[in-house]
């Protein structure tokens, strides 16, 4: 699955992806209107209008890029009827030919796992029928509770060509308190990163793996050493924009080649309406501002890497 | 919300927590017939199963007991039918007044936390109405994120009388990878104790706080130290009776007010009509089956803490 997301990196000259992270205050008052008045105002009336935005804002930018990554707590917030429109985002993105990158930030015992990777990346029988539950591509996966929690996930991604990407150093200002703690010399990321390498070996599709991490914009000095500890681990790196990432941070978290890390921006694009810089869109018109959010941090992250 | 656990313990002298975590494999062939027959093969069929399964041992044992820990990956893997199972368990327990701890083991940077917080134990506005998406009383969370993605569960366990708790010590054989490592002498889930103590200060409920931790029954030894560092959280205590914890192993849990620790069975009780010793309750009667074996448990803690 890797390799079919660089390939879709390097068709749109874009390492980045879109966090279809919709929280009810992005969405333009006449989508909450019309999705009200039909629903009323209702979880279901809320999860219609975080699909209809979705979907405007994925017809705007889906040729622009290889990925999006949706944020499911933002609709679990919505109860059944959010992780419906969840599901709808997801399949949809598909239709576009977009790689979906599930944040969901997953993980548990071994066969608790295994149950959250069928969910998610793989299948699951009933009786003599096999479903795609939520059929994300990619998966966000915790760490915390070491190898059996993980090995659920790989070898979900062996079996069904799927991919992971494992929390290292997360972009929060208090992600230091435990993952910063050092251990032997060396602080509690560089030990998760050390098994990110072993949990990829098994998992290797072209150059990278099928394993990856995710390390935070927001911290591009701890990124320099994590590129270079993890090889052929991919990295997701969210941080980028709303929380403070600048393009220039994000060299640290490139390989030579060019390859080996893709960028995250949420509220940056799909809430660019909302900012000075793209308000000529206008409220109406707000895919055309993401559009605009997306062009202008290819450019950035373009420039940065030249 | 601790305080209203408490009573509920000691009213049912019954320390413990029945996990509902049906894997089909646990669901008599007669329920799974049935389910099949009216809902197809399908996800909705598995989920139709789960649910009836749910119901008759929540219908058999909830005098007995306080409180039910439903694994929301269980439910997950069959997608958004399991997750309507999951909430209409969650529903169905609370009209027959158990507690609800949903084991969702979330956790993120701090306004994805906020999100999580909503949709398991806290409210959301959709327009000028609030509703509460899953419902539950409790969640588990997990800490590898620090202070700013738990923050946001205590702030709603504040507001809605909630409760969480937080992963400190895991039940499974590889639980030590990370949590055991030695920073600055310790290890690092006593770091995450201390944390925890903090956490706690602002939701004190009575004798305890409303932010309780996870410490597995397979680790007894820390049980106990654990149980010395964090004197106000509630420990909620897996991996008892399938995963090798035992009676005696518990002791180690509570404080000698004879509080401080809930235990959870999950299939020891609900696949309680697979084991031999239970054999004679019938496929058929297998709700029995899981009432002699809350019984059983109960009688096990009790010996134990005597």
């Amino acid at each position: 699955m890797i390799s079919k997301l660089i390939k879709k990196i390097q068709k749109t000259d874009a390492p980045i992806v879109v966090g279809l992270d919709p929280n009810l205050s992005f969405v333009p008052e006449s989508i909450q209107k019309k999705a009200f008045e039909e629903f009323g105002e209702t979880l279901e009336g809320a999860a219609e209008a975080i699909w209809q935005f979705n979907k405007r804002i994925v017809d705007a930018t889906y040729d622009l890029i290889p990925a999006v990554k949706p944020q499911i707590a933002m609709y679990e917030q919505f109860g059944i009827p959010g992780l419906q429109a969840f599901k709808k985002t997801v399949d949809y993105c598909h239709e576009k030919d977009l790689l979906v990158i599930g944040d969901v930030k997953r993980g548990d015992i071994g066969s608790t796992s295994a149950s959250y990777a069928k969910a998610h990346i793989g299948t699951i029988k009933v009786g003599n029928s096999t479903f795609k539950p939520f059929d994300e591509d990619f998966a966000t996966v915790n760490p915390y509770l070491g190898t059996d929690g993980i090995k659920p996930f790989t070898d979900v991604c062996a079996e069904n060509d799927r991919g992971i990407f494992v929390l290292v150093k997360t972009s929060n200002p208090s992600s230091g308190e435990f993952q910063d703690r050092i251990i032997d010399g060396r602080p509690l990321y560089e030990w998760v990163a050390e098994k990110v390498n072993e949990w990829g070996e098994a998992s290797m599709d072209g150059d990278y793996s099928n394993v990856g991490c995710v390390v935070g914009a927001t911290y591009p000095e701890m990124g320099a050493v994590l590129r270079k500890l993890m090889p052929k681990a991919y990295i997701l790196v969210p941080g980028y924009g709303a929380q403070g990432g600048k393009g220039k941070d994000l060299v640290n978290f490139f390989n030579k080649d060019g390859l080996g890390a893709i960028v995250n921006s949420s509220r940056g694009i799909i809430a660019a309406w909302k900012k000075e810089e793209y308000a000529k869109y206008t409220e109406e018109h707000f895919e055309e501002a993401s559009r605009a959010a997306v062009e202008d941090m290819k450019k950035d992250i373009r420039e940065a890497l030249n």
